[in-house]
């Protein structure tokens, strides 16, 4: 493909995008091809000789669109969003142009450089204490990883460096001048020891990143009569617990805005049980940094909120003054007590998957942990200490240029577009909740309107009904409701088997009349359901 | 941004795209910005209102650029190549476009199943046995990774799964029946005894990922005197080393072209091996699947150079039939006795960063280590095993549309445009080493030219020259060379402390007068060391 054949192709691509984003409101939400559709229509083989690119364009109309489900459509109500936008795009474009392995800092400054002031810019945004801040006083900073699973991940595994350096030289006296294996095998014995907490509602990837780390790990109750939220008691009580087994907690990943109904854990007292357990830790005779338990926050989703001022109450709404139940709540400050915070700029903040962003504490944890050496990658910026090597913060030793789709997208919004997108988002939930309200007879809100996501469930039709029965008829509406085409929403399962729907509504191409249209469906599908119901009785 | 201010945007990008690549001949390849240049350049925090794209277009050019290492100069010839290509871009900008977070098959079905057909596509095109196809007699098959350092983490996860699941049931009578706790402690304490095996020259990723893993790790010897590879006499001495210690070895990461030297593992030597080890270990009473290492074939660079087929025999050149030398090279065939393989098509097949394509033998060893269930991600597909679901194939949960670009790359190139490109890659490399011959009183190769590589160093100026006196004047070279911002090599040390220059002339756009330029370059600046070195000792 040479300079001209690149010019037509993409001048024609982008024509394409444009009338894709235009033709959403009227294509079905969700793919309705049959698993297997695709190699039915491809080759068998690469092709051995070159093609043009108006064959490959013709295809992707063809034979990938139609097998594509719609994420950004206006009518896409499920799980969270996963935005695009015509800036991150071009983000994106310009990434690969630019492409590089990019694992230090000469193998392009500007990608280590522009992620480091877009991040502290971020972290300013979401109202995070200065500690978060590469500038900040406790050498702080932030990362852009893949997803929230690897952000996750990449903490644990520091918590767990970082417990057992503490621990291992707090209870072996000379531990720094045994042999290398004999120092090995008493870290690998610890190590099994090792139990990672996480809330019962927290998103699977905490128990996934345990079970790829080989890390034990133990769900905190988060019962329906809480919120689906954590709490002080459910954490002390499974502290005991794991205590009493012999285990060691060293982490506790914690959600600011879980999947299924967007709870915020209650940080407040999670702080002071923490407390209290290390002063008790530090009484027994352990070290102060053993007894330190890793607090992670992941605010996936909902921490995008926080670039509203009004909605960082939520994450800690306890008086700042203990002695003034009217002071200002806590809010973010709250994670000056704890270690790290991811946000997904991918969920809720019109940057392209992928783009999950974490904020630590102090990151020479992360260094600690992560950081590899070969000689083929030394230059003398690392050397120095001049430079941030940002491989050494994560995973992988590669990365894209992420920072330019985020810098992209900042600047064409600002802070003020950015406000105005959430609040539009969080107003149009209320807008959903407040139609559902108008039908009990029809449905029953079980958490929310809270930050654009509702979750509810059918109505019961008499107050002593069989809870199976309220679950079947929810789960019957939603099949119908996804089943039609016309919108796209969550089925999930709470606790007590309880059936729920969840719909969010945080999309940037959903407005009012789309509101709007999902409420009317879910009221005419509803009733149907219930006729349903009666002709079978009847 | 609206969509004509986005047309207008990405109709002017593109020009820019073009004009940057018709320039890049004329740039110093590698950025001259002194670390923290770009926080002077730029505010302090994100705008409060949204600016206009001619600012950012301009900050691009003026900010941007000037810290940017141009890895697709024709003058680059440090690391690997990190290609990116026209229809590779294209890729990228429809799979922005299409943005979702594609967990699951019902996300987007497209996303799910071009990955499946294209990485058998590619497995077609590398010559990998069938066992390595989605359509192969073992539910094998391939997924895409960010980076060959995630593709090495997942598979290590699997094969310590493998390994801890059979030899846990052979050696415990009714594990299945102990209770979670029983088990877990069981899986913990046997999990701290395992142990990683990779070659002493394997990319720096193999230990980062024990490390992350909490898995112990040990270097199998590859010394210069055997070609900077590992063969089967040192892989038996790790084994009874570790085996000494107590520890159970369970995986093995070997290199199909080290980063140092393109060195390929004795792979015939290590199959044998391999095998009486399994022997053995049987007749001790070990259960087969728990005697049975792991070997993780690393083609992370010269992976990509199968796609010719004279290059297959390298991988083993050891004849397919023992009791007839003159029979056919064993070859890819080889990866029939191991496990998992991956490379990179964003090394060297034109495809940007990031696409590490892994494949496996046996895909339900991926999902049995990986697979994560919760209840919103549940849906009929899925339950049903009817649809490949690769979250379970990897450590992420969401995952980007990167085979879109694999797809465009394969098609637009076709197999004979690949393999014109990486013959020609090669063939550069040969040049280049030969120009090198023509002047032994300057240079002398330590290795290749292979797969596009070659190493070597500064001439002895006397036979009895003390051997850092030559690495001094090797890294003076290395020095000068870069210094002068023409072209861009890499300096490494190799055994025993040896200083050495790479130079890789695998860049799409390197030519053979870009090589010849190159060539020019060395002879003059390494004539220059020697005079400075004359002028000193005057």
């Amino acid at each position: 493909m040479d300079d001209n054949a690149f010019r037509e192709a993409a001048t024609a691509s982008i024509e394409e995008i444009i009338n894709y984003y235009a033709s959403l409101g009227q294509r079905p939400v969700v793919s309705t091809v049959e698993p297997g559709y695709l190699r039915k229509l491809l080759p068998d083989a690469a092709p051995e000789k070159g093609e043009a690119w108006e064959a490959i364009r013709r295809d992707v109309e063809d034979k990938i669109v139609p097998g594509i489900t719609h994420w950004q459509s206006p009518n896409f109500f499920a799980f969270f969003p996963c935005p695009s936008s015509y800036p991150s795009i071009l983000g994106e474009l310009y990434s690969a142009t630019f492409a590089a392995a990019a694992f230090n800092w000469i193998c392009s400054p500007a990608v280590t450089e522009l992620e480091t002031v877009v991040l502290d810019w971020l972290a300013q945004l979401l109202g995070l204490p200065e500690e978060y801040l590469s500038t900040g006083p406790t050498r702080g900073g932030g990362v852009i990883h893949g997803t929230a699973s690897e952000a996750v991940m990449t903490m644990m595994t520091a918590a767990a460096d970082k417990y057992l350096r503490a621990s291992l030289a707090a209870d072996h006296a000379g531990f720094d001048a045994l042999s290398e294996e004999e120092q090995e095998d008493l870290r690998a014995a610890r190590r099994s020891r090792l139990v990672a907490l996480g809330g019962g509602t927290a998103h699977s990837s905490a128990k996934k990143a345990a079970q790829v780390l080989g890390l034990r790990y133990r769900s905190v109750p988060a019962p329906a009569s809480n919120g689906y939220r954590i709490s002080g008691d459910g954490l002390r009580e499974t502290l005991d617990k794991v205590r009493a087994a012999g285990l060691e907690p060293f982490f506790l990943s914690t959600t600011f805005g879980t999947t299924d109904t967007c709870a915020v854990d209650d940080y407040a007292s999670i702080a002071a049980v923490l407390e209290t357990y290390r002063e008790e830790q530090r009484a027994a005779g352990h070290d102060a940094d053993a007894s330190d338990i890793w607090v992670h926050v992941d605010g996936a989703y909902a921490g995008s909120a926080l670039v509203a001022p009004e909605t960082r109450a939520s994450m800690c709404p306890a008086p700042s003054d203990p002695n003034d139940p009217n002071s200002a709540p806590i809010g973010t400050a709250v994670l000056r007590r704890f270690h790290s915070f991811n946000m997904n700029m991918h969920k809720w903040l019109l940057t392209n998957f992928d783009c999950s962003c974490a904020f630590v504490r102090d990151r020479r944890w992360l260094v600690n942990a992560l950081g590899a050496d070969a000689h083929y990658y030394r230059n003398d910026y690392s050397d120095g200490g001049l430079v941030t090597d940002y491989r050494d913060w994560q995973l992988p030793l590669g990365r894209r240029f992420r920072s330019l789709k985020v810098w992209f997208v900042l600047r064409t919004y600002g802070g003020e577009g950015l406000r105005a997108y959430i609040r539009r988002s969080i107003s149009l939930g209320e807008r959903f909740a407040k139609s559902l309200t108008t039908r009990p007879d029809l449905f029953e809100i079980i958490t929310g309107p809270q930050f654009a996501l509702t979750v509810f469930r059918a109505a019961r039709l008499t107050p002593d009904e069989a809870p199976e029965v309220t679950s079947q008829r929810t789960r019957r509406l939603c099949e119908l409701i996804n089943g039609g085409g016309k919108i796209w929403v969550t089925g999930t399962t709470l606790e007590g088997n309880t059936a729920a729907i969840r719909v969010m509504t945080g999309n940037f191409s959903t407005h009012e009349e789309h509101v709007d249209g999902a409420s009317k469906i879910f009221v005419e599908t509803a009733e149907k359901v219930l006729a349903e119901e009666k002709a079978k009785s009847a």
